[in-house]
């Protein structure tokens, strides 16, 4: 497609690039930065600019951070005896976002899958070996994506996790029917893992982490 | 939402007020950005930074062009004797690549919206009147939206053209069933039009403009 201007097919080539933008969303994007103010456009040019040399991974828990240690690590009123084994950025965030826990996190940076070339050696298992070993952790939880190759990591984890120290308490967040949903439209693995994984009936809710 | 650091938080905000664009969508971005090579992310950056520097409005049409006359009044081979009225810079790009209209264009820049207070006087509507006298004009296309505004704006417009040279030729484009459709989910109005604005059937398809 011809653009009106090689800066407009620039911008639209750039955008284009994005995950789950395409050249029609790219163009729509374009056309209504150049309807708003330019200091507008200027200030997401700035911020853009700004990212990466502001952006650093956490010398610890692979998290990203302004500083070397990131704003969990190296805050004091969390609890330093659990961590939460996590695969990206983002799913640390969404469970940020619950409010639910106070321990601190490990970002492994992906999962195994042989498919994609993702090997163990390509993620942070040996920055989390270590920190069992020197940190004071009881418990480890894995909170990572219910696919086989999320299960395949799992697997791997646990088995170098208790190399390291056999006593430790390793759990995998709940998997089963999720709030809202109605059994009838559950898919059969999910259903029969939440009959496997049921829970004692109780009235009073479980007590936060 | 607390974000890791205050660059990705800043960037996050910057998409998110892109159209059709919310937070999570906007994190998601920042996040996969975060993840390419810093200088990726400032070629977006620096395209962004061009995007108004370089873009202006072609003064005799209203489209975007990188110099005062845009690449399609400039185009000696284009006709000079029709000029296709669009709305937004968006339509006419979606014209273009039909390949089929080798006349000129004029963009109002929007439409008459007395709810969202824009009259007659916000469109580029005194410019496309003084082409209309001084340019060799023998047809005007309205190529507006298919809405109760763009008949108001169709309106409005023919009975302003037709002041200044009440001897042209005033068409607008069909209104009818898109290709691919089926009778019986087009809804009413469209089905009524169709009927009204029908064509005399032809073996042969119809020249192009």
């Amino acid at each position: 497609m011809e653009y009106p201007t090689e800066s407009i097919k620039n911008v639209v080539e750039s955008f284009s690039k994005l995950p789950g933008i395409g050249k029609k969303t790219a163009l729509r994007l374009t056309l209504y930065l150049i309807q708003r103010a330019s200091h507008e456009v200027d200030s997401l040019a700035n911020a853009l600019l700004a990212l990466h040399k502001n952006t650093f991974r956490c010398k610890n828990c692979n998290n990203l951070s302004d500083r070397e240690i990131c704003n969990i690590c190296s805050d004091n009123s969390r609890d330093n005896g659990i961590i939460c084994v996590v695969e990206e950025i983002g799913d640390l965030l969404a469970i940020e976002k619950t409010n639910t826990f106070k321990g601190r996190y490990h970002v492994l940076g992906g999962r195994i899958s042989p498919l994609e070339g993702v090997g163990p050696n390509q993620l942070s298992i040996n920055k989390l070996l270590e920190r069992i070993l020197n940190e004071n952790v009881q418990e480890v939880i894995l909170a990572l994506s219910t696919t086989q190759e999320g299960d395949t990591t799992a697997f791997y984890l646990s088995k170098e996790i208790l190399s390291v120290n056999p006593n430790i308490l390793i759990s995998h967040i709940a998997k089963g029917i999720p709030s809202g949903a109605s059994l009838e439209y559950t898919d059969e693995l999910t259903l029969s893992r939440s009959l496997i994984y049921r829970s004692q009936y109780s009235v009073i809710s479980p007590s936060k982490t």
